[in-house]
């Protein structure tokens, strides 16, 4: 897939949240060839250092345009990440079970991919880029191949692009691959995942809690790589 | 379809804009019994008049909520409706063509649909009701029935609501509609419609333009009802 390359001067929109896979995700379309227009989220996470990562990996890959969309999914609640609810932590990544957990937020993927979708039909783009993985994650339904095929066919169905022959294409070339594979992916395309933040409940300086979904399905990922994570987690209480 | 009764209590989220084809759509949902929670946005449309237009309908029907969530489309470009591009007028209902217009917005119906979906599934409400009309219309391909579908179906794929066994349903009682039959059907409900606002470019006083799409198709349906819109006009200059 790295091999792809398409004509110069092909825009893409790469969802880029300032975590590891997506941060990966975007080194892959620059890799393929594409200039990249990244979009990041400002939805009332709690994790909002994620959101200077993501400026950061912008500035750092040298991206065409990076646009940081407000829209305040914590009005509606349901879900820890936006709310004062507290996120579950484990002991390591064996303990995570197969349940949709509490930091599931509803139809996140669906509005992010939504507002992706304005923005690349706005600007004449094609290709969307999402960073998501069905394998080492926690469970979202919104995160699986079937739900990805089904955003693309209702997409094609609904904007002046796709009716007029243009289809617009989603491309998630993580979706089948293990965080281990990911990072050892990234490392090879040079991202620098010191950059990256996963953590669903960081601190306010950044440090992550090293006990929660994300941060557990990282470090395994490392540690299969023979590596340590780079970024800070917090002493152990 | 109107004598379809749920049970009481059920919620459903009603996709709101305070036009005629939205505010019918709000009547038809508590008609069958739902306990409207309603949604408007302020994307950037040069005509919020439409949203003064919905606080109202809202207070009227004395629904559960309404909620107007703050999604700034304009930042991505790319429409009539959002930027200092002009509206399209015409003569009469019968000049609108079948491209799509400059009016529309990328993605829109997409972008609104998700939002819903998201504070569907966060406050347990699986109907979502939309005014979309593939009969009298500007030609925009998000508001066709099988689009309609596809985003069902997607959007059944990416919830957790959808893959619990408790499917999202949407429903769009006026798509196979005519404005006239609109118009009769809300009439019958009690539907106010001189409280509703439909014009793509209207004065700062809600005066209605009388020469865009939503207009002219909205005059025609009144008169083929054999009636006057109640709306104010502006005098022809």
């Amino acid at each position: 897939m790295a091999d792809v390359q398409v004509e110069p001067s092909t825009p893409a929109v790469v969802l880029l949240s300032g975590g590891l896979d997506s941060s990966t995700v975007l080194a892959i379309a620059q890799v393929q060839g594409y200039q990249v227009h990244a979009i990041s989220f400002r939805y009332g996470q709690r994790h909002q250092v994620e959101l200077a990562c993501a400026n950061r990996i912008a500035k750092r890959a040298n991206v065409s345009r990076h646009i940081t969309v407000d829209i305040d999914l914590s009005q509606f609640g349901g879900s820890a990440l936006t709310s004062g609810l507290a996120v579950p932590k484990h002991a390591s990544a064996d303990e995570i079970g197969n349940d949709i957990p509490i930091t599931y937020v509803p139809a996140r993927n669906t509005v992010f991919l939504s507002l992706a979708l304005a923005y690349a039909e706005s600007l004449g783009a094609r290709d969307i880029f999402l960073g998501v993985n069905a394998l080492d994650y926690s469970g979202y339904p919104d995160c699986r191949p079937e739900y990805i095929r089904a955003f693309e066919i209702m997409a094609n169905l609904g904007t002046k692009a796709g009716v007029s022959g243009q289809p617009m294409r989603l491309h998630t070339p993580l979706i089948e691959l293990t965080k281990a594979q990911i990072i050892a992916w990234g490392l090879k395309l040079g991202v620098d995942y010191s950059q990256t933040s996963s953590c669903y409940d960081p601190l306010a300086d950044g440090q992550a809690c090293g006990r929660c979904d994300a941060c557990l399905l990282r470090l395994r990922g490392f540690a299969q790589n023979q590596l340590h994570d780079p970024v800070a987690y917090q002493p152990p209480s």
